[in-house]
């Protein structure tokens, strides 16, 4: 499987280190903030006289749990509908498992999150780009180009919403469409919307579970690691209507006989995270964001949608080649002593040539760090020696 | 993936239930014993703001650990030789996917874990069973037997050690023998030996590792599940000294991101378990292996070699099916309101017509209920409508 874009530059990084330089990770999807209480305290009190495998779709009270949090989002899906998976990866390998044979393509539209070209070559399928494109803010391409790209062996199409690397988050009408598509092809929709909290500016999220006539075609992908800041707890979910589909993972998920026990009880508790929690989330990640978004479209030559969702903006900026640009932050820039780290997006496109002039950034940081990494950002764009600028 | 021959039976299981009648479980491997108290208060104590991925390879510190434990048993390996996996099963996965091409073969002494096959058909490598005979109380066939499986697309050979279904525990003699052919075909030998702390009689247990010359062709498959009752931690150890295959196995690891955290926290404290805490468990598998094999061997018609490891025996039954038979004891049979579940050995062997009379036991119940459980088949073999008694 290829290295994700995040870790190729693990090297660098420490190149960084041993220059002594401080360096601000805008790279990764690791957030700081912390986790709600009442899940962290669950897993201190659980009195477990041994540590059992639980069951292979994860420990029923979870499920039951899950099935009343999904309703809270107008997600109609019961116990046995949902499948406790090893993080999110695992519900993704999940679906190209038992909705694709080998040598079948599903449609992604592009930038994508890295690791779904990992899971697509350990299950043999094939994915095929759909270009989503920064000067629309990255919205969803045109029907037609979908049809254009749709052949016999075309099987399923894969949305993230609110998107991961772009933060697009798709309207009730995009949805729509996708859902047209779908129905005239016969396709499966999955959709990993793990970041569903993650909604700015009142902007409402939609769900692929909403979708009306549908429900033999979806397959909802999703994970506690960034709702709750418990990314090391590897829990994911993968969530179908569909009673064949379902069996057919439950059938992976027994291979690999359960999912992590306390990663669950943690889960489990964490739903009854008070709606404060993510008040003070959201409103922490979208003052991060509007820094980011506000200092990078200040930059000269620089260009930053304004994400509605999840904790990430893609940017173009000014340069000739963003790994070389990333690489170069590392081992040769500094201000101050400090750097930034951010993810070139060229991880996040498989078409060749495309997102050469962009970078990920994960506003995961407090808001003074954030300032600081932008500072960076502005002076080493001053400087780099592959820019771009007139 | 094809169901594990104990889940197969779990509809049976829900009729016994139904029927009102008491099944003692010898059917999985799930351990009854109480984990090391060090291990589960490290996680109630362990004081953290919120659950970051781990390393891919695993927490330093665990890996760390691992090492020192690893040289109280003569293994001589560094952290930067151990990935921790989503339990033993990923680290099967990854040594498939690492060491074999797809279409690839990989020799495996029947009968053999089940989940083999999953993780072998997922990774699209083919496994070849070379069958060792309760007759010879399963030992390793003789080196004439697997000079014949080899071909040129033969690239491993997997054996588990001390034994899952079997409980045959290798002497040194037999990894010699194992060392000939793997140095002979330059294959690779994988070796999954998580039932290392259960050897029984004072015999030794040798592990592929301390095989000389083979550091580049030996990958030692492990997991905390059994030594510790701790299957549902999720978490194993992918083991090799062969830089290029741990480098293969560290992209297959950045996938999917990271290992759960409390199981690894879990780990790193239980490696502290005290010496006395391994002398009771010892103490108490004895006690229970020889009434289950003393027991079998009584009954007229039976046969069942003494296991020298691991929880397991494999016992020869006058059946006429080992599928019918363990079916037959949940939906028709009962003594005093109670019956047994075993797992059919069928779903060992992958040769087709192997294992029909044979069945697995997992002796992982307390003394009293072994001797129900044991009283429970006596009778059932008195009354079995597909009896072979003469």
């Amino acid at each position: 499987m290829p290295a994700s874009p995040i870790r190729k530059l693990v090297p660098f990084s420490d190149a960084a280190k041993k220059r002594g330089i401080k360096v601000y990770h805008l790279n990764i999807g690791q957030p700081d903030i912390a986790s709600p209480q009442c899940g962290l305290d669950a897993v201190k009190k659980a009195d477990l006289p041994l540590i059992e495998y639980s069951h292979s779709a994860g420990i029923l009270s979870f499920r039951q749990k899950l099935s009343e949090y999904y309703k809270t989002y107008g997600i109609d899906v019961n116990e046995n509908e949902i499948i406790v998976t090893n993080g999110g990866s695992e519900a993704i390998l999940f679906a190209f498992m038992t909705c694709l044979d080998p040598g079948d393509e599903v449609i992604v539209t592009e930038p994508f999150y890295a690791n779904y070209s990992g899971f697509a070559k350990l299950a043999g399928v094939k994915t095929v780009p759909i270009v989503s494109k920064i000067e629309n803010g990255f919205a969803l391409p045109p029907i037609e180009e979908f049809d254009k790209k749709i052949t016999p062996k075309t099987k399923a199409i894969l949305i993230c919403n609110p998107n991961n690397p772009t933060g697009y988050l798709y309207s009730e009408e995009e949805l729509n469409v996708l859902a047209q598509i779908v129905k005239k092809h016969d396709l499966f929709l999955m959709a990993d919307e793990v970041y569903r909290e993650f909604c700015y500016d009142n902007c409402q999220y939609h769900s692929v579970m909403h979708l009306k006539g549908l429900e033999d075609n979806v397959i909802l992908l999703d994970s506690i690691s960034k709702r709750y800041s418990a990314c090391g707890c590897r829990i994911g979910m993968f969530v179908t209507k569909n009673k064949n589909v379902y069996a057919a993972a439950m059938k992976a998920a027994q291979a690999r006989l359960s999912p992590p026990t306390y990663g669950q009880i943690f889960g489990e508790a964490a739903i009854d995270a008070p709606a404060e929690y993510f008040e003070q989330v959201l409103a922490e990640y979208t003052k991060r964001r509007n820094i980011v978004v506000d200092s990078i479209n200040k930059m000269d030559g620089c260009l930053c949608p304004n994400p509605k969702g999840a904790f990430y903006a893609v940017a173009r900026l000014p340069i000739d080649n963003a790994d070389k640009f990333c690489q170069w932050l590392l081992e040769e820039f500094s201000i101050d002593g400090k750097t930034v780290m951010l993810a070139p997006a060229t991880g996040f496109y498989s078409t060749p040539g495309s997102g050469t002039d962009e970078v990920r950034i994960s506003y995961v940081l407090k808001e003074e760090d954030l300032h600081e990494a932008m500072h960076c950002l502005e002076e080493a764009l001053k400087v780099y020696p592959g820019s771009t600028r007139k």
